[in-house]
């Protein structure tokens, strides 16, 4: 008998999402069934999204452009539903367990690092395209045209922890790869206006740095860092390349984020 | 209409895995319906098993000593559906994607480093306990028992890719933290018997190195093989252990393996 229950589950969960999904505005937020992404997959028979999914996370697979074709609507759904949301939470709440265990000198240089782009701010609004598209290449300009919107939410799970780590009295330094010149002031907007309301550094990337790799730029950032003193506790990104380098600090975490490879 | 299409597919699917899944003899090739681990999943409420395994996965989760109770059974299902092989074989098939595009010098000195446990010789079975339990921790004695019995089978996708790298005209380094005095002549049985017939290097652990770290340990022996003059251009392992340290190699490949973690 329990093995009829199930497909009822789908079948009534398929429906369920069906019915929600059109008119629901904000596309990081939306509840999906669990079941969503993983039924894209299935359909699925020459590329398991699963595992590429996987490889992308655990840096097996690296210099990739654009999501495969095959996994586009995965990815989508794995966005849209549940599981991104609770994979960025869970990994919000290890690294809470990891800084409650730290013993701060509390001189003012317990320092922890957050990259800024699908680390802190979201911007999964920006690939959402025509209701159900995610897959576009990443475009400089239309990009920046987003980012000067200053609407990007809050990556799930991450303004929690950094409200716990204030409270913890570590000192926040969030580093970024977005331009210096044009885009400060917007981004401070941004972060308040979602509620991260203070920080010790915010570094972005100015006109000398501007021909460095991406781990180049985060290693020269965190070095900037480590020469004014500061301790680099824990350093979370979405890119291993925020983790990689000279100074990652001595621990480091990271965030779910099969859209996009960064070098 | 194609939300019906979707439900009797999981339908048909579990009935026909229900079927098969009593009698097959060996439980790292069973296939199960794809819906099964994460069916598992859906029942449970306070832990996000997806979320755990992409954890361990990342190295954001570390230090854990066994799988949680509430992901006991979806990881036993992970394990043995087609997942985890699928999860092996595309690991695998990136490996052989860079290894491909490697200028070899061919001075003898090419070497490609795997791990054994768990990255070449699968321990699943060990784990496989009363027709589905896959929870129990490590215990030394026991472990060694079923090490002695010489009857590990491959890692899914491992083979493959051994002899592709072969073909290519690499040296194949294992490394293993498996004691060097007591099960040499079973592991260099156990790897012939399931095709791994030929290797450069097959470096176990000896007695000075038993209070080494695994990292540490791992270090070590890559350190003699790089003295020795050989180049490391790939370095697979399952645990992050076997590929952090010194002389991590030109490109390392993390295997998946959400049954232990080991410092």
């Amino acid at each position: 008998m329990k093995f009829l229950v199930l497909p009822l589950f789908f079948l009534l969960a398929t429906i369920t999402t069906t019915a929600s999904r059109s008119s629901f505005p904000n596309p990081i937020h939306l509840l999906q069934s669990e079941s969503s992404s993983k039924d894209y997959n299935v359909a699925n028979a020459t590329l398991d999204c699963l595992s590429w999914r996987l490889a992308v996370e655990t840096n097996n697979l690296r210099n990739w452009e654009v999501i495969p074709d095959e996994c586009q609507v995965y990815v989508g759904q794995y966005m849209l539903g549940h599981q991104y949301a609770s994979d960025c939470k869970y990994v919000a709440g290890l690294a809470y367990d990891y800084a409650k265990g730290v013993e701060l000198v509390g001189d003012g240089k317990d320092a922890w690092i957050f990259d800024l782009d699908d680390t802190t701010l979201s911007n999964a609004p920006y690939y959402y395209v025509d209701n159900s598209y995610w897959a576009k290449a990443y475009n400089s300009t239309e990009f920046v045209e987003w980012e000067l919107k200053g609407e990007a939410p809050a990556v799930p799970g991450i303004l929690d922890l950094y409200n716990k780590l204030l409270e913890l009295e570590f000192k926040i330094v969030f580093i970024t790869g977005k331009d210096e010149t044009t885009l400060r002031n917007i981004t401070e907007y941004n972060l308040k206006n979602v509620g991260f309301h203070t920080w010790e550094k915010l570094l972005l990337r100015d006109s000398t740095e501007a021909s460095l790799t991406k781990v180049e730029y985060k290693s020269k950032k965190r070095a900037l860092v480590v020469a004014d003193g500061y301790r680099i506790w824990g350093n979370m990104g979405d890119q291993w390349s925020d983790l990689l380098g000279e100074n990652p600090g001595n621990r480091t975490f990271k965030a779910p984020m099969p859209m996009f490879y960064l070098k």
